[in-house]
């Protein structure tokens, strides 16, 4: 085959080239991809109620994929700190994440304190209408040091930690989430099952 | 519930908290996680194989997601230029994000023309055993430069593009691919036939 040949070829190739889309890999993994969006204070059962029920959605058959910081700040933000500008940055790549991820079709479980309702507006903003879901993990911040799972509260107020959520950084409240828990009067097997409730109502586990 | 209650039942389904992990997911995905890392010149058909086999991965209901510069440097990777020091940031971050989508069980179609060894072993570094499968899309220079589908060979010979891969920035061959694809050669199925049987062959669309 000459080399003008090969060229016809793979301008054929790309002109009847029909890409997967998202819409595709949706039908195939029998879901409608989205991301529930976990926000809520140092504490308050974020990574606890995403686990439940990322163990939940697959007992269904479901494929979703959790993001944290386990996952996210030794890898693809390692190189970030904790200034105000790499804040920000963390989370800009924690949503372009997010959307590669509801793009090839999973439920993304995103579970960052997240204190900022812009940042929390531009995750939504990159995605399509009704694919991000905004989870408000609710406890006051006196449950919430009293749990202290990391013991970070301590730390913060011994000073040892800086510019700590609730304690010298501010938490902004989500206004109109789409599911708010409050996991200060329900335990983490309630929560789940709202927010499973909010998915099959809304069709999100067809 | 006190509060003393609500810790108590946190701690405990911390405890006995079973994570879905990569296997799991891999077995409810029936296939071995992967990236296909896609290297060579630009113009070699890379996006083309890669699309290309996609589709096939598709109706064969192997669940794959492409990553190329379409849906990377307009999101992800949007605030870097090409400076070498963004350009390495650039295939770190690709690499990263290669690993979370192997760890979520998909199979990755990584195509980037990445032409420097030390970045592709970087990407080889955070992956596990036989997970990065480094595919040479081999072409001579003088084809790619014939066909140059999006017309920078053209532009980089007028000096509009500097640094341009094969022009005036080194291509590095890799050393012992997995696989070496010869478009010059063999049309674009002959070329997805030849990924498909070393995918089959080493157990990954089990």
């Amino acid at each position: 085959m000459s080399t003008k040949q090969q060229q016809d070829n793979l301008d054929n190739v790309v002109w009847h080239q029909h890409k997967i889309g998202k819409q595709q890999r949706a039908k195939a993994k029998q879901q409608k991809p989205c991301v529930l969006w976990f926000t809520g204070l140092s504490g308050s059962g974020k990574s606890t109620i995403a686990n439940l029920l990322e163990q939940k959605l697959f007992e269904l058959s479901k494929q979703s994929y959790l993001l944290d910081g386990d996952n996210i700040r030794h890898g693809l933000c390692g190189d970030l700190g904790f200034s105000d500008r790499d804040r920000v940055e963390n989370i800009r790549r924690i949503s372009e994440l997010c959307k590669l991820f509801v793009d090839s079709g999973e439920i993304v479980l995103a579970a960052f304190i997240s204190p900022f309702r812009t940042d929390r507006a531009f995750a939504r903003s990159l995605l399509g209408d009704g694919e991000f879901v905004e989870v408000f993990v609710d406890a006051p911040l006196a449950v919430c040091e009293e749990r202290d799972p990391k013991g970070l509260y301590k730390k913060a107020r011994r000073g040892e930690i800086h510019k700590f959520t609730g304690i010298d950084s501010d938490y902004q409240v989500p206004y109109g989430p789409e599911i708010t828990i409050d996991t200060a009067k329900y335990n983490p097997q309630e929560c789940v099952e709202q927010i499973l409730n909010y998915l099959t109502e809304n069709g999100f586990l067809k």
